[in-house]
């Protein structure tokens, strides 16, 4: 039987990185798709605890199924998981995004929420993100790179409780891959106000730019994908601080 | 100068648990609120990318700010930190959450998501939730517990990157505090469908229950809970898989 790769976003169904996605890997796998009915940027690990959630069919046909949910992207895989899928699935894979998803980013991540999700159900799990916001990226580089990932994920599968975080540098020829950490930085000036053009009430947007704490280090997907490789990071479901663990009493 | 604790929750800023925390800790510290408008539970470490953020005043006193927000748990420490904190909080607190937030629920709590984001700004930060959902909970058995930990955490600070996810049992009596690592498990039978009265279109609820993957093991959060302790997890910011990226190659 051929294998089943469950795929979700965070922006939407219609966005381009996923469809590119789905192309992609339609040779080497039969692929159900449950992602969000519209943008869910920054959505992370959120799920929708207050509201009922629908779903619905948008297009089916020999080994492709895409549905559209009114839910976060980890809802997405919950409800493919518990209402739709009558096999179990080979892997779970979110993105393509549209942005970079490396160091803090992931925490934010409505891609890495899949991932996660994926991964807190048992199965191996990647996200996957190109460091482009625009709705018109070129994908196209970043093929080879997605189904060999894919491929030696689905052979050779990855340990529970842990996944992949796989970001892509903005451009059209890659060095190659870097196995890296998930560098420490931090987001600032986070905040723009902005004033009602008739109230004149204040409203914010969120902003800013990312700080590497690290500028040094040349271990970190922030280094790999400045210096023009696929950063592929390890990332695990486990967040004790297992050093602090062994130091912190009271 | 005394010191400043900036706090939010995933409840809204009129629930029972954060208020509770704010009077437990007034005698201490000066208290700057921030929190949601209404609900936002299972909010994760979300935030809102797509629409403005507005806060309003509800409540000012001697040592005492309470403004509203209309974003998630996340954005209102973005928004308190950018646009209203004329000094840096000593310490961010998440909570008191209605809820337990141990073990796999930390990946979908809002109130995890504050203590995220105030560890991302570089502050110690913790997160505080009672295993019990009702919006009555009594959380007068946690005051002693939650004075002492802040206090020592005010005094002694926490190494950068690293925070507290702080959850306590459901019970007028607990005995004593365990740090602990976070638990292994998952959720199951997560979705519940239901059908419109008049259309009988089908939509779902997310349920379930969560497994325990470890239930011999006596060092996890699950473990503390299940037997009276006050559970105190170290939780990293950090989530590379060190084990993993030693070990995986491309």
């Amino acid at each position: 039987m051929r294998p089943l790769i469950l795929i979700s976003n965070d922006d939407g169904y219609t966005a381009k990185g996923i469809n590119f996605l789905i192309e992609a890997l339609r040779p080497h796998a039969d692929i159900f798709v449950m992602a969000p009915d519209g943008p869910r940027s920054g959505g992370s690990c959120a799920i929708t605890s207050a509201s009922p959630l629908r779903y619905r069919k948008i297009r089916e046909e020999e080994g492709l199924s895409i549905y559209a949910c009114t839910g976060t992207p980890a809802d997405c895989i919950k409800v493919a998981l518990n209402e739709c899928l009558t096999r179990k699935p080979d892997l779970v894979l979110g993105g393509i995004n549209h942005g970079d998803n490396s160091a803090v980013n992931a925490h934010y991540s409505g891609t890495m929420g899949v991932c996660y999700e994926g991964a807190m159900a048992g199965f191996p799990s990647i996200a996957f993100s190109l460091d482009n916001h625009s709705s018109e990226a070129d994908f196209t580089p970043l093929r080879p790179y997605l189904v060999d990932i894919t491929l030696k994920v689905l052979k050779e599968g990855l340990p529970a409780f842990s996944c992949l975080n796989v970001n892509f540098p903005n451009t059209s020829e890659f060095k190659g891959v870097k196995v890296c950490r998930m560098g420490k930085s931090r987001w600032v000036k986070e905040t723009h106000k902005c004033f009602h053009p008739t109230t004149n009430q204040p409203y914010l947007w969120l902003v800013g730019y990312r700080e590497n704490l690290e500028p040094e280090a040349t271990d970190t997907d922030i280094w790999a994908l400045d210096n023009g490789y696929v950063a592929v990071t390890p990332v695990t479901l486990d967040v004790t601080d297992y050093k602090l663990l062994g130091s912190f009493s009271f």
